[in-house]
């Protein structure tokens, strides 16, 4: 028996958070089959340790190869510690953020180059896919007023102090992506209220149990 | 005008340590021209935090592929933030390990393979290359005596605990690199004394100042 993967996808500000709190409830309440709950940057402890490096704002100097090579580091350790055994063990495994993300952000935001950050991260995955991905998709500015608007309760972090530009670009490295490999991707209108959106979702991750 | 970039590369026990202090002494005893000594991995403020993790003996768990990873994400930001201004203003550069030392401990030793360790590294340094390597070659089992006999003076690092046989595949990882770039390195006898060994590499480095 083999595991599901289920990767969430979007910029900042798409609403990935809720969605991955909701849909663990209705998972649990559906199946009795195990889940297993990560994001990324991180989801190991050495990943972890990686991640602090990535998100401290003192980093201001971080160059954005720096910080491709290190998502994928701490991405192969996540994949080897945590990710492949629970898919050998046949679990449901959900990801907040996977390699795709490291496309779209570094690769075309940061202007890497999509197929340099690519190949750096297939040395580090070695072939594993998402069964599944959902794609939250959001407008740029819609997302950001979203992030501004929840700053009252957390610090920003030095990953969410970007632009609207920026943001653009970003959207742009997931149509690419979803573009090139159509059958992984769901799209989801993340613009519409946060009851709608995780309907949408459900719809399709409950036709995978 | 620019840098001299010179590179001392070797397995451990070689004595790369002593050779690197004694140069920087015989340099700035030779000519005014700005010197930069440096290390790898670390290097600069993030490439230590890199580093830090590397170390921990507590993490026996690290998967080659994340160490190979977080050492070329290292490499990246040691180069950009100090090794690349330095060769810009002309100065000398004087590395103890580079991109050699993943090819033949990762790549090689480890197993994951020249090629795929290359590329990674080809990612973090865009083309820049040792205008000097110095490669100190020593036996395998004289090498690891060496270590032994300095424990009394300092713990062991995880990378250190490692056998006869893996040091003998690092050995074949550099002597394989020597023979495809043959004009970059010049190998040195570090089987000798102290003494001769330090004599036979400023004999090549003076020619180059």
């Amino acid at each position: 028996m083999s595991g599901l993967f289920i990767t969430i996808e979007g910029p900042d500000g798409a609403g990935k958070s809720s969605v991955v709190k909701r849909l663990v409830e209705a998972i649990q309440q559906t199946t009795d089959r195990p889940l297993v709950v990560t994001r990324e940057p991180g989801g190991s402890e050495i990943a972890e340790r990686i991640r602090a490096i990535l998100l401290d704002p003192i980093h201001t100097n971080m160059d954005d190869r720096t910080e491709a090579l290190l998502l994928a580091a701490g991405r192969r350790q996540h994949v080897v510690e945590k990710i492949n055994p629970a898919l050998q063990r046949g679990d449901i495994v959900l990801c907040d953020r996977f390699v795709d993300s490291s496309i779209a952000y570094q690769g075309q935001a940061r202007g890497i180059g999509i197929k340099e950050v690519k190949d750096i991260n297939e040395f580090a995955i070695e072939g594993l896919r998402p069964d599944l991905t959902i794609y939250l998709d959001v407008d740029a500015e819609v997302g950001l007023n979203r992030i501004k608007d929840k700053n009252s309760n957390r610090t920003q972090d030095r990953l969410e102090l970007e632009e609207v530009a920026f943001h653009e670009e970003v959207r742009k490295g997931y149509l690419a992506l979803i573009e090139a490999e159509p059958n992984r991707f769901v799209t989801v209108d993340a613009g519409q209220s946060e009851e709608q959106v995780f309907d949408d979702v459900w719809k399709i991750v409950r036709e995978r149990l």
